[in-house]
């Protein structure tokens, strides 16, 4: 199925949804409506309805769950943005910019349910088991976000700890979108499971290549601050790299910035993208972006599924991929 | 079903909850661990086996999900009390107060799935009704929060306004927890809805009580402070009643005291009370309560069900509603 009709079936469906009844308190469901009209590129509810296309033509049957994934994205958006005290989404005020952190408390807690309303559409055979990896991933979701505040206080952190991390955080998420739409699709146990973990090798892949960015990034092209990490000394993939390969004077050079409380921002992220550079953690990076990449691609290539079938997911992908933001 | 010996199986299963992993995070169920064992009187989840118990002597198939119930309810405390930035819940240092605004939404977001968890246990027979009832539930609890942030700013807000917002509020979620245990005792759609129809009756019983007693309750049984709702202006049923019935000085008086900026609480409760005594205000909502507990207990006699049966449930609420707390 064309990703272009996917994408625009998607949009209509959001268009169509329902909030509360006539006499429901507008306050708690403008900002549902707001937020989900920001936009955003419906990745993950896309993903959705390209797994269920892998085994179905009633790619429509996962529609409505294709939502749930996005509803539940956004709650995590809205609640993280009270945490982070952030003022804009996508370039717009964030919720608790725009109202106020008790409305986006509890929209956000409205819009969680909404996601669960949203799955309690799929077929009775598939409830229980759509319904516990939900549970499960939100979970996850949530111990991620945990994890990330953590890390922010911790005094080190491991490389291993900073992928279970994103793992949990943001990548079990696009690996559970990929998986429901292959239970709707009635795929079977190990298909369904080859395809959550190609959404994880694809998320892990996505977030280094984030982190990557924000260092190498072109600034034209990135939506956010290059060297925002930087300026925030941000624990990620580049800098646990960089403090266990950093010797001597560049070991001196690079705690000095991460321990300066008074800077330029500008110099900041110049001087440490180049001890950056100068230990390689560039090359690193990419080497293990394009490892999990790999692996995504080659779990996909081995569903044993029509090569022509699987070709608009691979080519999404593909393209995601290839574009610098 | 003997009342201990059900509050014993509740108390037991919370101890027997397990929380995440041994590798999550901490921070995450510390928190809800935490509140959970604030206690309470489990009132919800009691009522939830009380209710199974009217149709099954296998109550414990009911245990499970009466804790969800519990939890979802325990969440929406965690919310409330960073959005009323409380710092005491039992007696004790609410989550906000004792970690922080964020660890508070966190954890209670976890909670609210770990509730989802525990719905998930229900035979498949029920699943899709019970998920349909609770998603539902959740939503106008939320409404009602909504509702009730509202009033506080709004001018007015009308007798018929105040009872659907302690309706979505507090008393759904005792009308669910009834449900709840009928659907799972495999009790037929009528009997269901009397259940749930007497939950509501009893919870807007309960709640209109409450706010009789935050003005002529007794302070030393009272929980909370005597004259709170009259401190605080909330425009609770009392004081509705009480604007529409005074006139001339006594509706100078009353105005007086709602716009006061410096006063002293002392005397501000005792003329404001004063006032009530005056327009028979107390009489009007003690009727009211007398009202929604004689249609509960109609109810509940009218359920074709043997008394005997019965029994357990009806002097539980009796007792309930005789204590001054």
């Amino acid at each position: 199925m064309n990703t272009k009709k996917l994408l625009q079936a998607l949009e209509e469906a959001f268009q169509q949804q329902q909030y509360g009844t006539s006499s429901s308190p507008i306050e708690l469901y403008e900002p549902v409506k707001y937020l989900m009209a920001l936009g955003g590129k419906r990745l993950r509810p896309l993903m959705t309805l390209m797994a269920a296309s892998l085994f179905t033509d009633e790619w429509q049957k996962a529609l409505k769950p294709a939502l749930a994934v996005e509803f539940f994205h956004n709650f995590t958006l809205m609640h993280d943005d009270i945490m982070d005290k952030a003022p804009l989404r996508r370039g717009k005020p964030t919720v608790n910019a725009k109202w106020n952190d008790n409305i986006a408390i509890l929209s956000g807690d409205a819009m969680l349910i909404l996601a669960y309303e949203l799955i309690n559409t799929v077929e009775d055979a598939h409830l229980r088991q759509v319904l516990n990896r939900f549970n499960r991933t939100a979970m996850e979701v949530f111990e991620g976000q945990q994890l990330d505040m953590s890390f922010e206080t911790a005094e080190t952190v491991t490389e291993e700890q900073y992928i279970e991390m994103i793992r949990l955080k943001t990548s079990v998420l696009l690996g559970f979108a990929l998986e429901l739409g292959a239970i709707v699709g009635d795929a079977d146990a190990d298909t369904t499971q080859a395809l959550y973990d190609f959404g994880i090798c694809v998320g892990l892949g996505f977030q280094l290549k984030d982190d990557l960015l924000d260092v190498f990034g072109d600034p034209a092209k990135f939506g956010k601050q290059v060297g925002g990490d930087i300026i925030s000394n941000k624990k990620t993939f580049m800098l646990i790299e960089a403090l266990l390969k950093a010797e001597g004077e560049t070991a001196q050079t690079l705690h000095h910035w991460l321990n300066a409380t008074a800077f330029d921002p500008t110099e900041k992220v110049k001087a440490v993208t180049e001890i950056y550079e100068q230990l390689g953690i560039k090359e690193i990076a990419t080497q293990k972006i394009n490892y999990y990449f790999d692996k995504a691609f080659e779990l996909l290539e081995n569903l044993p599924i029509e090569q022509s079938r699987k070709e608009p997911l691979r080519s999404f992908v593909e393209i995601l991929i290839d574009r610098e933001v």
